[in-house]
Formats: C-alpha cells, structure tokens, sequence
C-alpha cells in the first residue's frame, strides 16, 4: 500500500481522481504538478494513514521511514534541507479531507525554524525581520494546534494568553500593525513567548525541526476528531471514516525583496465574465499581506484597474516574463479544469510559484457569460452549460436588487419569506388607498400589510414592494408580486401593524408612515434604510439568449406562462413562453369600470337582473380575451373560468364609506349590501363557494365568460388569425361538475357556430386541484380534454395547510426538521406528487395522449420541473419572470 | 304457453315465485288460495298477454278462449253465472304488475250489471238500493276508466261531469252523504248519467256484461302506458316491458244484512308489536265504508278497543266463529309469509272471505318486538331479524319525537339538514348567554344561531334543540348536538337573524325572541307552533336489548363511542359501546373554572408563564381522565390531543365586556388582548394552526396532557382497575410530526414509570385525517400503533368542502344531481374511500395487524360502516345514541 505520494515540478505521483486517498488539495496539487505547472515541491500523506493513526495512537515505523525518504526528494528538490546550517528548508504542514472542509481542521506554517536555522535562515534572506516574524508565527501556532488542541489539555488557551502579550508589547511600545514589530521587539515578545508556554503547557517550544514536523503532522490527524470538525460533518453528512491527508510542502517567499511578490488572480473577471485575467499583486511581501488588506494590492493588468488604482503598477509592468508565464497557466488550468480558476501565486526571486487552483466563485452575469464563451472556445460542450449554470445564476442577473455591498453593512430589522425576488426601496404606508394617493405624489412606497387580499390590488401595483406579516410563499401578496416580477417579502411574524394610528412596530421598534424602508426580497431581508439599488436589463444580455436558445435544444417539456393581459403575455413570449397555461380571469373583474357591474351581480336577488348585471362584463372580457389571444395566436391560451369567492369582489364589511358610495349609485340600502357581506362570509373560503360551485349556482356566470372567449375568436379569424383557446373548468371534485359546466361550454361554441356559421376551434379541460380530482381522475379524463395541475391548491388540501395561514407555524416546522422545504416553493413528491401521480397514471389509462401540464406556482420551481418532467407531464407553466428558470431546468432535467 | 291462471277456494295454478307473469296481486291470491284460505275465486291474465295486448292492439282469440274458459269454471265454484238472471255473477278486474304500483292503474269494479241482471241481482239479495248504487258506481268508474281513458279522448273529463251531476243531486235533495241517497234519487242519477255519457263520449254505456268485462281488461291493459304509470316507472326506475297482470275476481258483498260485514285486520299490533289481531270491522257494510270513515268501525277484539270504542261491539262478539277462523287464517298467514300482515276480509252471509294480504307498515317500536318475538316463535331466523329490523326502526324508538299526528295538521315553515334527530319545543333565542338566562327562569329554548362556536356550547347544553341557518351534518353545531342526543336543524338558509333586535325573518314573516318553535330535527322540518313531543325509553325496551345481543353474535366490527366524560361514557357503555374511540379533549377546556387558564396560556408572552398557565389545568385533566378511564376499564379509551385552533378559546374581538373582565382579571391591558386576538385570526381555521400543529408550537400542552393521563392511570391502578388509555395525535401530515409528538408522550411516561416504579401500558396511535396521511400511511404505520381515520375532516380536504361553508351551495349540486348524497353523512366511497382504502393497505403492509378504526360522523351511518366492513377496518366510533344503529348495521353486514 502506497502511503506517502510526490508532487512538484517534475514530479506528480498522485492526482485529481484520487482525491479520496490524497485529499482535494493534495490530489489538485499532484494535478497541477503534473501539468507541469510550478508548484512548490511536497508530498502528501494518504488519508489511510489518518486512519491508521486515529486507530493506533501513532505512525508506523514503516511509514515513517516512507515520509522521511519521500522528504529527502523534496529537499533535493528545493536545493535546501530541513535543519541545514547553509540553505535551511521550511515546510507548511496542511490538512486536506476529500471535501474541502473551510477553518475545520489544522495548518502549522514555517516549521523548520530552530536557535540553530534562524541565524542560516538570515544568513540566506539578509532578511532578520522577516525570519524572526516567521518564528513568532510557528510558535504562536504550534503553541495553540501541537502543543495545546492536539494533547486536548483543557482550558489553558494558551493561543489567548500569547495575543495577549502581543498586544501588550505593541501597545507599550504604540505600535498598530504586527508588521511594524522591530527585531528587538520580536526578539522579546519570543523570549516570553516561550516562558508562557513552559509555565503553561508543562514543556518546552521544541527547538528541534523533527519534532515540529511530527508534532504538527500528528496534530493534523488529530484535528479530523476535533470539535469543530465533527460537528461539521454532521450537518454536512460527511462520514466519519473518510479522514484527513496531510500536505508536506516546501515553503517559498515573496518577501525577499524587489525580485519576489505574490498575489492572486482569477481567470476571468468574476464580476462581468470577461475573458481576462483579473487580480492583484504585492511586491515583496508574503501572500497574507494580499488578503488581509494590510497594504493596498496592485492590479495586476489594465483590466483589474479600479478608480483607485489606476496609476498603479502592474505586474505586467514589474514582471512581464512572469505575466506572460501566468497567461500560460490560466490557459493550461482552464482547459485542464475546463473551468474559471481562483489561484495564489508566489514570486520568489523572479521564479513564479502557483501555491493554490481552484474553481473560482462569479456572479450569476459571469456565470452565464463564461458559460457560453466557454461553449465558444469549444473548451465545454453545451450540455455541460447548461448543467454548470443555476437557476440562481439566473435569479441574480434578472432581478434588480440591493447593492450587495451597501447591504454588509447593516443587519436587517427583520427576516421573512422570500416570496418575490429583487429589491424594492421606499416609504412605508399601510393601506392601499394611501399607496395609491402617495404614489400619485411621485413618492416611492412599500405597501405594508398584515396580509393582503384581491381588494388591495391597485395599490399593490402602485408600490416598489409588498411587506405583509402573514401568508406563506403562495399567498396572495406573493402570487401577485410574483407574477409582476415585484418584491415582495411575506410572513414577517415580528410586524405589529396599527392602522389607525399608521404605524409599524418591529422588535420593539416603532415605525411611522413615511419611513424609509428596503427590501432585499431575493433574502427576505427588511431594512429600516433607504439603501441603494442595482438594475438590469437582462434581456438583452447576449450570454443570456445563446444560453436559452441553447436550452430549447434539449428540454422536453414545454414552458408555458401565467398571465392574464396582454402586456405580461407579450412579456412572457419574449422570455420564451409557449404558451398561456393559466389565465385568471378574475383579476379583470377587479377593473373600476367593472367592479359595479360585479357588485350589481353579486347583489341581484333574482337571475334576470344577474343576467343583466354580468353581461354588462360581456364586451370587457370580450377585449380581454382578444387581446390576449391576439398576442399568443397561434400559441394556446389556457383561461380559467372564474374561481374566487363572489365576497372578495364586495367591500370589507368596516368599509363604510365605499359601502355608502355603493348603496348610492346601485339605489340600494347600506343595511341590505352589509347584510349580504355578511351573508358572502365563509369561515374557510378557500373550502367555500369558489371554482366551478361558483358556476353551478350561477351558470349565468360561465356563459357570460365562454360568450366572450368565442366572440374574441370570432374576431380573430375574421382577421386570418388562429386564436387557441382552452377553457379551463376549475376546482373540480366530482365528474359531475366538469359535465355540467361543459355542458354550458358546448351550448354556448353550438350558439355562436351556428349563427357565425363556423367551427370553433377550442378544447375544455379542467384544473386537478383537489385531492378527489386526483383519486377520480379517471372518469374525469373520460370527458376532458386536458388537465393541469393546480398544485397550490392541491398542495393546501393534501397538507391540510392554509397558504394564508401557515405562516403562524411553518419556522418551528423548520426549526425541528419536521419539513425541510416549504411544500408551497418546492412541489411535495412524497404525498402531493404521489397523488399527482396517480391522476396522471389515472387519466392517461383512459386517454393515452391527455395533455397534462402544471400551472400552480410549483411550475417556476426547478427541482419540482424535475419531477414534472420525470413523471411525463408535457408543460409547466409559471409567472412571466420565472420562465427562463424552468426553461433552463427543464433543459437540465433532459441532460442529467 | 300459459296466458291465464285460476285461483280460489280449491284451486291455485299460480304461486309466489310467479309474480313476474302473475304480478305482484295475482300471485299473492293464487298463493293464499294454495293455503286453503278462503278467496273469492278468479283468474289471472298474464303480463304476457298485456305485452303482447300492447304491440298488436288486441287480444288475440285463442287467448280469449282461454279467458272465456276459465271463467265457466269461476262461474261454477261461485255457484253464479255472469249476465244469469237467477244468479248474476258480478265482477271486479285489477291490475297488477310485478312491483306495487300504487293507484298508478286502472280497477273496475261491479262488472255484470245490466238492465237484465239489476232484476235478478234485486230479487237475490232484497236489496234495490245496494243493487243500484254498484250500478252508479260501476258507470261512473266504466265511463272513466274504460269509455274516456282508455279511448284516449281528451278534454272531456266525464268523471268530473258525472261528479257534479252527483253532487248537483244532493244538494236539490239536501243529502250529505252518498250513502244516504234513496233508490228513486238513485234511478234518476243513472238516467242523467247515461244521457251525459252519450252526449259526451257519443256512445251508449254498455247494457252488456261481455261488453262491460272486455272493456275493462283492455283498459287496465291500456293504463300500463298511461301518463302517470309512466312518469312513476320513470322514477322508480321500472323496466317499460315488465307490463301488468289483470286479475277478474267474483265480487262478495259484506252489505247483505245482518250476517254479513267487512273490516281490516293486522295480524298483531303495528303501534308497539303486541301478538294479538289488531282491527275494524262494520256490519253490514262494503269494505270502502271502513277505509272511507262514513261509519265509526267497531273493533275487532278487546286489544283493538280505544276509548272511544270502548263500548262498541267487538267481531269476537258478533261472529265468534268467524273470529276464531280469522285467528286461525292468522297463524297460517304469518308462518307462511313469515311476516306480519294486514288483510282485507268480508263476510258474505257468515261465510268469511280473505279479499287481500300484504306485508303489514309498523313503527319502530312493532318492527323490533314483532322481529324478536318471531324468532322466538321460531319462524324467522336470527339472521332474519337483523336483516330486517332497519336502523330506521332504530332511530324511531330512540328519539323523543314531534307527536305524527299533530304534525300533520302543519306545513313547516322551513326545511333544513336533519343534523341530529329528535324533537324539540321551545321560545327561540338568539345568543347563548340568552339561553342560559332564559333556561335558568325554567324556560324551555331553541336556540337560533347563524352558525355556532366553541364559546356557544353551554347555551346549547341548555336548548331544547339547536337550529342554525349555516352548516352541514358535520359543522359544529351538527357534531355537538349528535354527541348529546340533542334535537338540532342546521343548514336552514332562509333564517335570517337580526342579533340587534333579536327578530328571525323566515320567508318575509318575522319571529321574534321567545315565540314558540318545534323542531322534528329527524326531518329537518321547522314549525313556528308549539306542538307536541312523543317520549321514548328505549333502553328498557326488552326487545332492544335482545336484537342488540342477537347482532353481537354476528358482527366483526367493533363499536366504540365518542365521548368526552364520565356520563356519556357510561351512556355509551349501557349502550354496547366496547370502547371510547374518540374522546376529544378540547371541550374539558371549556369549563369555566378552566377557560381562564387556558386564555392565561394563550396570552402569554414566554415559555415559563405558558407552561404555568398550562400546568394549572393539570388536576383538571387528570380528574377528567381519571373518570372516563375509570368508568370504561378495561375497555381502551382513545383519546385525542388538543385539537382547535387557539383563537376559539378567546372571546370574539367584539365582546368588549368579556375581554375587559379577561383584561382585568389577568392585569392586562384590553388593547393587547384584542391585539392577540387579532393575531390568531386565520383566514381558514380548518387549515390552519390546529391539530399537533398546536403541540408542535407548544410542547408543553402535550406534556401537560400526556401527565395528566397517565397520572390517571397510577392512581386507576392504585386502586387495582385497568385502564387503558389509548393516546391519539391529531391531524398529522408527515411522520415527522408523529414522531415529534410521540417523543414527548414517551418521555413523559419514562418519567412517571420511574417515578413510581411502575410499567404503564398505553399506545399511542394517530387520526388519519389528511390525504398526505393516508398517502405516507406506510410511514406512519411504522411508527404508530393504531389509526384511526378523521373522516369529517379527510372528506373536508378530499372535497376541497369546508363542513361549515358547504351549506351555501350543496342544495344546488343535489338539485343539479352532481351529488347525490352528503359526503359528510355517507362516506364517499369512489373519493375519500379510495384515500382510505390505500391507507389501510399501506399500513398493513408495514404492520400487518395495525388496529384501525373509524371516528369520524360516518361511523354511525349505516352505509359508511358497510363500507368500514369490507375493507377490514377494525372499529368504529360513533356518537353515543348511534351506538344501537351501528351495532346492527355492522351486524347486517355480516349476514348479507
């Protein structure tokens, strides 16, 4: 068994598939080293022997005298040698597990430092400064890792009590920064540095390099069972038996003067995507000086040039040779790892050293533009795109939102649902009315509510953003924000709304009409701040279409959008929809030149003043109807008959004022309208008089609707275009609804082909969004020409969970694992989709080819388009702004 | 082929089994004619014939040879001759077909009169008036019948006419009744008749008794495919080509002096199921005299006296003889037919004639006696008792009910949903706290309410009956009126209630607080009178408590009770419950030495202030526990963890004077109470945070319950009894939350266990309520140790149909036959059902003998528990009162 394996420049024993052996960071050296990219010589101890020594208590001599031989190499290697009088090597002994497991576990740094090497070591480096900081270092972590953690004696910190006398010395002797000790300085904070550790550990600071190296290496392996360690791998399910690597590798300096440097660099711009290098560089100084911001690092080309550092000097300018030499190994890197890297790099004496790869972070715009230019350069194929790119890469380059970096530095007041991605900035009000009278003002607002219902609506259009105390991520507030591309954030349970007296109180805080708020709804983040925003334009973002035309060469569901007028439908088509697959119709009921008509409708006692009242809707929805069709022909336009309860068209009951206005302009008592509010209330609407009931008992309603969808038809063809509708008959239970109602359906099409003298062309389907529906969904399929799923809806009644209500307990559902996912966002497959299941498995036995797609919020959520898609649906359908998603999941789904 | 079969005193071609050709008529005289009982002797037509009859428009002549010759050999067994002037032969011809047609088809009786016989019959019977008011009849009934109807002329109405020509004589006569007309008033009649026929139909009335029979025949033929026949077939769902029988029977007279009479009889009393003959008769007198009231009928024997007969002179009296073979005809009867019967019966000259038998009507009270007392007499079997006693016969003995009699005389003046049966007067009321007012002055109450709450319950414990103008069968008004036995009417949506000023306007009539209703809640009809109620002790009944050990032999289901203290539980126990299935914890919360600590708990702002609050209903718990657990040992108990939502623990945000007094009681402001109030308000309670929700929220409900229980058990076997408490987890959707809660139960019981160094025996299970229940049922299954199915609430999310709201729309879905049945009464077989079925099978499958029950409203519906039978569920749990009706039904399940 092969224990200990060599990397550096001309050697590489291990690499990147043995990550399980040598770790990520041991394997991705042996990688680098054997493209034959300047590393830093090493070698790496297999994780076999973590194990071993964890089981043990201490490393075989056979594995020893392997180290020790492997060492040798090294030393050849560097030309120096641990513990030499001349030329003394220093090593860095560094854990690496298989999975990168950031801070968990030990590193020891300049090991090799004794009372013999320091005076050699200055001898060598002229650098006296330089060799005694290296020495306060080792000890000050030895002390901690070795010395203390590893031998698990309790309660010393000896790490504390060292910080302590360096911060003593530098404030005695006014001193800021660790850089600016002098020698004598350095030379006696060790001297009590040393003391300290002999009264508190019982022992010496070993002046032996041998002993640092196996110190620090036994104190690596130890560290796998460390606190911090094991309780990482329990969230993060990593098995305990995987253990640790140790990496052995020789140190080099950037601080030897004008001739060294160090810095980092990433591949790629990881802001914008562009294809050039971007970093920065220090001259003469070690790689923590980089990242720890102690001086202002240079960039390291024109492009990484900011405003502050435009007259700089960058490494092209200092080290060309050494520039160009790293274009070579971005080159060599990306095609290798067919990725953006991230690396550290070390100029010691002219000679570039790469100390670190690894796959660089980027935002969501670089992402998908390197994505694609990667396409380009025929470095990745366009599957593996589309598997690299995430639907949050997406997210973040379509919606406006809060500068990131003005957002670090405040905490939010509050922290809610995330339910409408993007940033909002504006004044709080808290009625609708108000937002509407404010925003006529010209002044920005955010609407805060407790929750928020078909009546606010206007207002809700009106503001930058929606805040309500209640409801979960498909509640109302967030339906509708989300089909507007509208921050919203809900179920803000610390709001404590008083409306008379127009104000907010959130942990403890109050605030009044006016103030300035922001949101960060991509987060669910709630500021008490007038912060800043970043735009977007993604749609025009070249990155952006290659990727989604790249997409529709391999998804196999269709993507199809919620809309309800023209101006979102139009928006859809050009964000890729095929499609409507849910048009509400009850939103154009909402239209002030409407709503008395809907009212006089609601208010009738007898049917022909009903029937009267709602065929005054009749040319409305008739113009609706064409317009949307209009815009989608020939594309199918899936409408929704009207599905809310008839209450939510009337005033609230407290409403006098409209209440009066309306008793005024219908001729009819206050006392008898209140009467038939309160007569309209239901203690569960959403069990109530809705869907297809609604149409039962008013079938009036139907034929006004059908009328309409038919006569815009009529229209159309007139003007040679091919409309495509498909009724849609919702919340059905029993067969025996969808009958009757496509009964109405047939009546009305026989009606208007007959006088127009043509064939209609539309099909009549139904929305499965009851648990019945599913169960039955067989006799259904009989007589329906297609089904979607209205997974909201199904989703409330197979949890028995009230989108409006869950609010109140879902965190503590969370906070004791009792759900992992809100099964409002991610679509349920364990108890919802088995149901889904069954209905498609039901329906489809009785009619092989029933279309069947999804049109409830699940339709824009990607792993619930996997399922979607697993289970042979033919579309999903989501709100506008969530179309390039699904597309792109959907796409995912079909190259996994 | 057989067209016509004879019957009579020694002759039966015919039998029973034959009906299909006889009808129904034919073959039960061809029967009693078998069994030597003395009937008329006749011949019955085939439905053959009238199919044939039908299709070729007449009867063929071989068939009417055939006729023709049977009736020589009835004119001989008559000793009479048809159209013989010494000894004329009258007639009667009826259909029959197969299934009883009530009234739907033609008779005509006293065929054979003419101007020749009418002498003959005179000089016979010394009788002229007798003679000519059969001939009067027999024109009236043959112009309409054979000459109008069956001629299919219309608009000519000539009953209508001759009626008026009747009653035009009387009044010139000054005659009230027809019976009292004199043979000269008569003679003219027949004249004016004659001439009107003529004038009217253009043909003479036949002076022809051939004429006269043949008519009748194709006219009863002919009334098969009459308008009403068909419309009644049409509904019944009776096949067109059954076609009817026609039965010719000699006439008998029981008008022929002093040693003839009619009556009716039943062959044991069908008021309260006494073995004696129970009936009228009348001397000299025609059998359309008893049923038409002219004459007060005397009574048969002393058992048929009233107190207005009791002077009268009794058949046993009169025709000692003719009683004794009556009692003799009995026996046979009954032993035959193996029911009790009501026939019909003349004496022609002291000779006894049986002129009809059928299955006699009976109360509930007679059907269960006369069920149990024939299987002691051993002629029915005691299969044969179950299957025929009906719960409805169980359901009228049970009740105190709205005296029939008196009901008669009234229309209701609204019908709403039979929620729980009975009968109940009182002064209507509006408001619960009115009803204990007025309850507390002796005054009997119905309480009238929209819908009613949790807050409503101690009014409505007081109410004679509860009417409420929302709800179905299963809202909360329904379920706690059914656990008491309570009268309650819900679903009444023409009540409109004005709170202020205390008025009900019914159908534009307006009651007002303490007028007086009556509710007969087993109908759902509402009276605005003060009627009378009938009482009922059924439970002393020995013929109850026998059918009810007779069903425990054979039924596999077992029946427990909902009950939620001691009396009800001993109730149930009286009753055969063999175990509590669902005892709901909630409404022990109610009591108000309680409610003040639980609003306490539900007010508090941290953990330690709720748990004392919780902690203070502890002794209150274990008291209550300790009694139901005490009163059913060992017999389970299950009992249900808190279940609703807070908010139904806290007064109504309106009631300003009860939360001032919670406000001042508790020292806190009024404010912060209407604030929480505010904040526990859900759009849809139903889904909202209830059920284990709750206990999830707040552990320490659960804990506080769960010790409560068990410390009930310690001190139960302290005192050497068994309890056995079976703890149920409400409204789970995912295992998670099971096993959350049933964590807490068994830390709870350790704790106890090692406190007192006992071993407690207990499970715990949970209520399949939602449909991911039923769908994840194999992962509960593994956990849980019994389900038992919420159907109440699995029907309310199978549906998408909120119990509460459902009222406002399900008239117009049974109007509309898209239902056909209240799923929240009968289970829906094809929907919730499935959900059910696959549940069982899942958690079979993981625990193969998993106990499984039913506790929801449908364990006490008969057809539900059918269903409960077949897919092997183990219990039911129903309402105390319907312990009786789902004994039998599970019993009758098992002798299908």
């Amino acid at each position: 068994m092969k224990y200990v394996y060599l990397f550096g420049s001309d050697i590489a024993e291990g690499n990147i598939s043995q990550s399980k052996v040598l770790g990520g960071k041991g394997a991705n050296l042996a990688e680098m080293a054997s493209l034959g990219i300047p590393v830093p010589p090493g070698l790496t101890i297999s994780t076999d022997v973590c194990n071993l020594f964890l089981k043990e208590k201490k490393i075989s001599q056979k594995i020893v005298i392997k180290i020790e031989k492997a060492l040798n190499i090294i030393e050849k290697k560097m030309g120096k040698k641990l513990g030499d009088l001349q030329n003394p090597l220093l090593l860095s002994v560094r854990s690496g597990a298989r999975i990168s497991m950031p801070g968990m576990m030990e590193t020891v740094l300049n090991i090799g430092l004794t009372s013999k090497t320091i005076p050699a070591l200055i001898q060598k480096t002229k650098n006296e400064k330089f060799v005694y900081d290296s020495y306060r270092r080792l000890i000050m972590m030895y002390a901690d890792v070795v010395m203390e953690k590893s031998k698990q004696k309790k309660n010393v910190n000896i790490r504390e009590k060292l910080e302590l006398i360096l911060d003593n010395t530098k404030k005695k002797e006014n001193i800021k920064n660790d850089s600016d000790l002098t020698v004598a300085n350095l030379k006696v904070l060790i001297t009590k540095f040393k003391i300290m550790i002999k009264n508190n550990l019982g022992e010496e600071f070993p002046d032996s390099c041998k002993t640092q190296l196996w110190g620090a290496i036994e104190a690596v392996f130890k560290s796998w069972n460390g606190k911090r360690a094991v309780q990482y791998r329990k969230i993060e399910n990593i098995p305990n038996e995987w253990g640790t690597a140790v990496n052995i590798q020789g140190m080099v300096f950037g601080n030897l003067g004008k001739t060294s440097g160090t810095g980092v660099a990433f591949t790629r711009n990881p802001s914008n995507g562009q294809n050039d290098l971007y970093g920065e560089w220090l001259e003469n100084a070690q790689g923590e000086d980089v990242v720890a911001g102690i001086r202002t690092p240079n960039p390291i080309n024109e492009f990484s040039k900011t405003s502050q550092t435009k007259k700089s000097t960058t490494l092209i300018e200092s080290f060309p040779k050494v520039y160009k030499q790293l274009i070579k190994i971005k080159k060599i890197l990306e095609k290798h790892y067919q990725d953006m890297q991230d690396i550290e790099f070390t100029i010691e004496s002219n000679k570039l050293w790469i100390l670190q790869t690894r796959t660089a972070k980027r935002t969501g715009e670089a992402a998908i533009k390197i994505g694609v230019d990667m396409h380009h350069e025929k470095i990745i194929s366009e599957t593996e795109v589309i598997s690299r790119i995430t639907t949050k890469n997406l997210n973040e380059i379509m919606y406006t939102k809060v500068d990131p970096e003005l957002e670090k530095k405040y905490s939010p007041i509050e922290i809610g649902l995330p339910a409408s991605p993007g940033g909002a900035i504006g004044r709080i009000v808290f009625t609708a009315a108000d937002a509407e009278k404010w925003h006529k003002q010209k002044k920005p607002v955010i609407l805060v509510r407790h929750e928020t219902s078909p009546e606010d609506v206007q207002g809700m259009h009106v503001s930058q953003g929606i805040l309500t105390a209640k409801g979960g991520v498909t509640s109302h507030a967030a339906l509708v924000a989300r089909g507007w591309g509208k921050s919203c954030i809900v179920g803000c349970s610390n709001l404590h709304i008083d409306l008379q007296r127009k104000t907010v109180v959130v942990n403890n805080r109050t605030y009044k009409q006016g103030d300035w708020f922001t949101l960060n709804s991509s987060e669910g983040y709630v500021y008490d701040k007038k912060l800043k925003l970043v735009k977007s334009n993604f749609i025009a973002n070249p990155s952006f279409v290659t990727l989604m035309n790249m997409t529709d060469k391999f998804k196999k569901l269709k993507v199809r959008t919620n809309a309800d007028n023209a101006k979102d439908a139009l928006l859809s088509k050009n964000l890729g929809a095929e499609g409507i697959g849910l048009c509400r119709t009850e939103h154009m009921f909402f239209d002030k030149k409407r709503i008395r008509s809907v009212q006089k409708m609601i208010l009738s006692n007898d049917k022909i003043n009903r029937k009267n009242a709602i065929m005054e809707l009749l040319p409305y929805q008739k113009k609706d109807f064409y317009q949307i069709l209009k815009t989608m022909a020939p594309l199918p336009v899936t409408i929704r008959l009207l599905d809310p309860p008839l209450h939510e068209f009337l005033p609230s009951q407290k409403n006098e004022k409209l209440i009066g206005t309306l008793a005024q302009e219908m001729g009819m008592s206050a006392k008898k309208i209140i009467n038939r509010i309160i007569e309209l209330f239901e203690i569960n609407p959403m069990l109530g008089h809705r869907g297809c009931r609604l149409s039962i008992s008013f079938p009036e309603i139907t034929e006004m609707q059908v009328e309409a969808i038919f006569m815009a038809c009529i229209k159309l063809m007139k003007e040679k275009k091919n409309p495509n509708p498909e009724i849609m008959i919702p919340l059905i239970s029993t067969i025996n609804e969808f009958n009757y109602q496509k009964k109405i359906v047939t009546k009305i099409a026989q009606k208007i082909e007959d006088k127009y003298n043509v064939k209609l062309k539309y099909k009549v389907g139904t929305m499965i969004e009851l648990p019945r529906a599913c169960l039955t969904a067989d006799a259904i399929a009989e007589k329906a020409d297609f089904f979607s799923f209205g997974t909201n809806d199904l989703t409330q009644t197979t949890f028995g969970f009230s989108r409006d209500d869950v609010g109140s307990f879902i965190q503590t559902y969370f906070d004791n694992n009792i759900l992992t996912e809100d099964p409002f966002k991610t679509l349920d497959v364990n108890g919802v989709g088995l149901l889904i299941k069954q209905a498609v498995k039901k329906g489809r036995k009785v009619k092989e080819n029933l279309k069947i797609g999804i049109c409830g919020e699940h339709g824009g959520d990607p792993r619930s388009i996997g399922f979607c898609h697993d289970i042979g649906l033919n579309y999903v359908s989501c709100s506008p702004f969530r179309i390039p998603i699904a597309t792109l999941s959907a796409a995912k789904k079909c190259i996994e």
